[in-house]
């Protein structure tokens, strides 16, 4: 028996998705075909409505409804600071915190040969104007604890390093996340963690 | 910080599936920012076709490109036989082990008085009028091995048994899946399993 072509259809485009196999994908379509019809419309509405109202803040980069977004636009934000994340959300992870006041750079991705991502894909070429502008005192690099955040952060400090800017440049803490089990904790953590101790 | 109202609006639309939680719908509409506008009309297109497209077949209430759908209108199928299931996706599961050639019925369902779902709710109805033809020799029933599907086939098979139809009513076998593992199997499972044990 054939699948309706409607079906296989939706079915295909939930698989492109990350974490979405074929057996979700088939449940996810047979729950769907269960729902009204208005219901997949305002689906289908939210899809094609997703880009169209946003757009990318051309300070940052960040995702948002206006540009410059709501964090660069800010009267209320430290304007000597900005912590360089790799994507969006990790801007909305790190305002949940509520940590952290400055501003953000959004690269939208991370130095990775091995996906033919070099720093020209990255949106690093409008870092380097704002870092000159002489406001800013510091850098965070927010980028993720992986070998290719590492290296994207390695790559910024060294941009950095070489046109002497007064900068002080800064990398996120690692060591254990609060809530984590020291018998469980991997052997590059631990050994992080004891690199980063402080007095207490 | 707020969320643009196009992207918390997909990812409210992505919470309401089954088994996504608001991690994995945050994770995947982020993704789906970074795919082009043609990508995302053509999901949205598959959305809205999904109903459209398709049809439920009249006699089994599969879900079909064509009224009645590719079984009932085969003539290659054994039509002295009907196999009850829950879901349209069970008739998939089912042809695709390749073992059964009769024909269908799909209830959409099964009894759960904790949902309010009756026998009213389900496609019943026309269940009845299909085994009074005097066509059908056997009715398999193949809902799930729960409490609501267990419910469902006692509920059927009295009702064949009340109309005193000269048709043998039989329930899918019940023991331990193939690949499975005897030390991992649960009580019911095994208990089953003896029942419904076989000379070899």
């Amino acid at each position: 028996m054939r699948l309706p072509k409607a079906v296989s259809n939706l079915i295909e485009q939930f698989e492109k998705l990350p974490g979405i196999g074929p057996k979700t994908a088939q449940r996810l379509v047979f729950y769907l075909l269960h729902n009204p019809q208005s219901e997949l419309e305002s689906f289908a509405g939210a899809f094609s409505r997703l880009k169209k109202d946003t757009m990318l803040c051309s300070v940052c980069h960040n995702v948002g409804e206006s540009d410059p977004c709501e964090v660069c636009g800010s009267n209320g934000r430290d304007e000597n600071i900005i912590c360089v994340v790799e994507q969006p959300m990790d801007v909305l992870v790190i305002e949940r915190s509520g940590g952290y006041r400055g501003l953000y750079h959004v690269l939208h991705g991370a130095i990775s040969p091995l996906n033919n991502i070099g720093p020209d894909q990255l949106h690093l070429f409008s870092l380097m104007p704002r870092l000159k502008s002489g406001k800013i005192r510091e850098l965070i690099l927010a980028t993720n604890p992986t070998m290719e955040g590492e290296a994207t952060a390695m790559y910024i400090a060294k941009l950095i390093a070489d046109e002497k800017l007064p900068i002080s440049v800064t990398r996120i803490g690692r060591g254990l996340p609060v809530g984590g089990d020291l018998e469980y904790a991997d052997d590059i953590t631990l050994s992080r963690a004891f690199e980063g101790r402080r007095e207490i």
